[in-house]
């Protein structure tokens, strides 16, 4: 367990520069995101004009343990390709069961939560005074439904661990995109 | 696990009416945080002119289970008895090893914390934009050293528990006092 004197007892948030203070700090740019987007022309056309970045995570993770936790602070810009909000990759936890919970504390967006065992999915809203509960064995991903940057912090078990691959293999069976100028989901075309 | 169309998988933070809707909220009032405060004269005179709601904690726990989490949202009132600021009762978890992560979300407090072991203390800030990590076997307790509601959230464990019975019988070593307008942390004095 952390000693009362680390210095990771208390940490602040930098919502303008994406960062805890003091910790490692993950970006993904547009490149780093290759397949997660529906309209492939669209995302090659994209990445031709340039190479944003899309989102920055920093995280807090004390060594484990049992009832450890852990936590990051997610800043995910605004923008689309084709239609479909800029998002993150999305992960399972490594052991499945293990929950999250995902607190936004500025901008408008939403999280696509996707069931591992029957494949049922849920677009849920995620912003400013907000709160996300991520049930285990559930993909989630991050999107920007809005203008500005949004941010928020996610909690998780500190065993939790990250599978990105599976979702990498897979990818989510919907999509966000903006119709009619609102967030809407629906299936993936193939 | 929870099912991806309850109703517990998107909550609302209401910080004015300290809530979430739809979950249930505990009030604090000062009279139910007697021999919490370490001048008893200035408690009895303070409670002899009214009896005023120094805390409220909306939660969201969905059943336990491996990898699962809790929540609560709370709201922390402004004020002093004697030179003390306003606090809540403060705990331990029922299963000691438990962590918590604090988020805080509005206003301007503190949290004390005292090694279940040790006895070792020590004084976090916790306001808009920090977050502080209470480690496991760490009673912990939250005052508010500002002049507007202090908000926050806490994520734990869900099998956590709150062990209120160990701070009502031998209370916090220090306490926080406001000394030349600022918060300082002292022995409390018996």
């Amino acid at each position: 367990m952390i000693p009362l004197d680390s210095d990771l007892i208390l940490k602040s948030l930098d919502f303008e520069n994406a960062s805890i203070p003091g910790q490692k700090r993950v970006e993904r740019y547009l490149a780093d995101v290759r397949g997660s987007f529906a309209d492939t022309q669209a995302f090659e056309a994209a990445l031709a004009r340039g190479n944003p970045l899309l989102y920055a995570v920093a995280g807090v993770e004390p060594p484990d343990g049992p009832g450890q936790l852990h936590y990051g602070l997610g800043i995910l810009y605004p923008g689309k390709i084709g239609n479909e909000y800029y998002l993150t990759k999305g992960h399972y936890h490594s052991v499945r069961e293990c929950a999250e919970v995902y607190i936004g504390l500025k901008g408008k967006g939403a999280m696509l939560l996707e069931d591992g065992t029957t494949g049922e999915s849920r677009m849920v809203s995620l912003g400013e005074k907000e709160v996300v509960y991520v049930p285990g064995n559930t993909a989630h991903r991050t999107v920007n439904t809005g203008n500005e940057p949004l941010v928020y912090v996610g909690v998780y078990p500190s065993n939790a661990g990250h599978d990105y691959g599976s979702i990498a293999q897979n990818n989510f069976r919907m999509v966000i995109v903006e119709e009619g100028g609102k967030p809407v989901m629906k299936p993936r075309s193939t």
